[in-house]
């Protein structure tokens, strides 16, 4: 089954690399679209059509929906597959394909546009029966409503600004004596901020876990799920690593949460892959989201499934569909991905653009790496700093962190900063190993000691790696790169 | 559980990498040893300690028992694992590490020696009610008995010199009129070439299989079987395809191919991980022979079942049972292995050693490399061709072939001839896609019509590609090693 005869990637990088993977695979024809940096990118070699789109900044380019849809017609495709981020989830692009005739692989354009609204859809999930963090999402107009309020949820509340999103003018409340002043500072900052002073109160989780489901829909309203992952382990909102199973994970728990799910993936009448995201603590979880695309991490859902999701994207678009019962779905294994970045985790996490001088992959069992980069490729400042999906399988959880281990140790990537040192830290961080995470993770103290000696560790281990790729005769054409990085490691 | 402290490992290449990887993920400490020409190969520097062994000739080196028995009591290490080839099947190696307290990683060297006696190992399993080829493994001394012996077993059959190997003097005959002739030829050549006339008579088996079990077993001799694999694409008796589980397999015929197998392991007292060879041919299977040591391909096997099977190799060798028995085990999906050695597959296979350009693996889905080189690096010529697995996996045996075409158009090995261009048209092979193959499938007419032809296609589109990287700016460095490769391709 092909599905189609030629698709789009309305994307860069590793996941249009993954997209036309699933086409090249498919025989189908795969046109990739990039700006004037991205010229000499890996996804523009591996397509077997590629258009200019436009200027590096992504609103000239991978944003730009008309020279988009425009360079669809011209290359007569059937079919866009947007990757995730860019146009991923941006309902008036679903919709601009369908009205050219353009299948947009994904769900339909309303589907995006209701799940886009954070609170209309948590509204709109509370009416289907979805634990939703208790709290008044359209606001309150006084102290005395906001106490009864934060005292039938619970402290600790939270005081976010409607309007609002980034962070600005949250508030932590413990105790209703903290209340009336949260509110009022709250108010003022929304109102500077936002030009509205409304805020809302929500049930403040201390340490929760982000557990997510991954379900597949078709036009039918057919809904199975792939089981669950969990991705707590995130700085600045996000994710680092990821999982799947969630190790904490209970049978009873699966069963009500897959129930939520896809009675979320219902409510909205949703038609392709997707994730339902929750926040969880305490034996208790809340819908947070839905994502209607493709994610980074569908990649550790596949590894334990044996499903390819981008395949089940195409054959769902295409009007197929989907090919399973719930009871054909079971997890084999464990699967644990690593987002390969390139930027300082010694330092905020500050990017690190530049020319890769060394690259080498791991291989052997259970180690599976999507990644857009290559030996000399330059990595341009403007798009996301993820270069690299690190990921390993296993029989069993422990096995897969020995795998991962062992993948790290292996990966060479030389010429910038990278994850990497991050990574080898929390592979060994004893809480980490006992699956003992949530979404603050990283910023626990003794998280915070253990991982700027495994940093430095590894960090001292990649300099004594590139001395020693240098000694070596096959080096000498690129040891002055390598000096390159050994000066930029010393800070 | 880590099984051993420190272990050496006694080979080069992939293989040696493959069993430092598993060492490497149990805390293990790993210790290469090295000839004269791979003092800057992958093995060395993936080991914590390494040593040289010897001149490059295999003699001097890697087969040099007494030098790699210092080595190791030098080193302190606990084990040696042999990987497969050189001395893996030698039983007085194993005997001499044994003697000196350390623990080979493999069966009993009384097994070794049992089992690589072909014809006494043929006579053991007939005693043990396996199938085995009609014949007179014995010898045949007269005319009459050899017609009589003919006529028992069925024409047509092979006339084979009792000590002879490498096909000198066999003689297939079709029927009685051609045996008296091809046993005085036979017996012509066998003294000739090895002092000895005796001849012996088997059935001869037309376009048979090769389907092959792996197994585990534990000192105590519990036995279990990790299902099948089939390995029928060969030149010169060497495989070059192989996947599991075999595509003709039917539950009728595993449940008695498997009880034949372990049969085997439990009639030779085997202890460790090995495998069992057939010939299947019209329904029926005969034991060829068994293979006391790790297979190149069990990485298949590792692929459909999610067992490692060089960890379980480790923890039988230290005195564990087998974790499993036989319900525990279970296949899921398709595996195929593709070897890739630097040999010219349109030129009769002659090797291309030389050094390595350019090198790109490629990755995503169902993807798994094995690998002992990388860019820079310089084949050897006294080992073995082999220089990369690749393997492809997937949930049905058309998604693997689809996903390793595409894992052949990604892999870039620029620099050296190699048998990809074979592997890209043995999987559009018709007769291969449809699961028709057999011993001889390379020597058949209409694949090789259509073998010159996709690797003609296959190789315009590899000088395509050189120049293509050629031209990127990041190539400018490597473009004269990239036309060295343009110039090798014209022939």
């Amino acid at each position: 089954m092909k599905y189609f005869d030629k698709v789009l990637i309305a994307n860069r990088g590793e996941i249009a690399i993954r997209v036309m993977r699933a086409c090249k695979e498919l025989g189908i024809e795969s046109v990739a679209i990039y700006s004037t940096v991205d010229q000499n990118s890996l996804h523009v070699k591996y397509a077997d059509e590629s258009f200019l789109v436009g200027e590096a900044p992504p609103s000239k380019s991978y944003l730009n929906i008309e020279r988009i849809i425009d360079i669809a017609k011209k290359s007569g495709v059937e079919a866009i597959h947007p990757g995730y981020g860019f146009l991923a989830e941006n309902a008036d692009f679903a919709k601009r394909c369908l009205e050219e005739g353009i299948v947009f692989i994904g769900p339909f354009w309303k589907t995006i546009e209701a799940m886009g609204s954070k609170i209309g859809a948590k509204h709109m999930m509370r009416k289907a029966g979805v634990p939703v963090l208790p709290g008044t999402p359209d606001g309150v107009t006084s102290i005395d409503e906001a106490k009864k309020v934060a005292a039938e949820i619970g402290y600790p509340v939270i005081v976010k600004a409607s309007a609002g999103g980034g962070g600005i003018g949250m508030q932590i409340v413990n105790d209703e004596d903290g209340l009336e002043s949260a509110l009022s500072t709250g108010m003022r900052i929304a109102e500077s901020a936002f030009g509205d002073p409304t805020v809302f109160i929500e049930k403040y989780l201390i340490k929760p876990r982000h557990i997510e489901f991954q379900v597949l829909a078709d036009r039918r309203g057919h809904v199975v799920h792939l089981y669950d992952r969990e991705c707590s382990i995130q700085r600045r909102h996000q994710k680092l690593v990821e999982e799947a199973p969630c190790p904490i994970m209970t049978p009873h728990l699966r069963e009500r949460m897959s129930a939520s799910a896809i009675a979320v993936a219902k409510a909205c009448h949703y038609a392709n892959a997707g994730t339902v995201e929750f926040l969880y603590s305490g034996g208790n979880y809340y819908f947070m989201e839905m994502n209607t695309r493709l994610q980074v991490e569908h990649t550790i859902t596949e590894l334990i499934t044996g499903i390819d999701i981008v395949r089940q994207q195409m054959a769902i678009a295409s009007g197929e569909d989907v090919a399973f019962d719930q009871q054909d779905i079971s997890i084999r294994g464990h699967a644990i991905e690593c987002r390969i970045n390139a930027e300082d985790p010694l330092h905020n996490f500050a990017a690190d653009p530049g020319k890769i001088v060394r690259y080498r992959s791991p291989g052997g069992p259970g180690i599976r790496v999507d990644s857009g980069i290559h030996m000399g490729y330059s990595i341009p400042t403007n798009y996301d700093s993820m270069i690299s999906k690190l990921c390993a399988y296993g029989a069993t959880r422990q096995e897969t962190i020995e795998r991962m281990r062992r993948a790290i140790y292996e990966y060479v990537i030389l010429g910038v900063k990278t994850t990497l040192p991050l990574h080898h830290a929390i592979m060994h961080n004893p809480h980490f190993v006992e699956g003992d995470t949530h979404t603050h993770f990283l910023q626990e103290e003794h998280v915070q000691r253990n991982l700027s000696r495994f940093i430095r560790e590894e960090e001292t281990r990649m300099q004594t790696l590139a001395t020693s790729l240098r000694q070596g005769k096959e080096m000498a054409a690129v040891s002055a790169a390598v000096n390159v990085y050994l000066q930029s490691t010393k800070q």
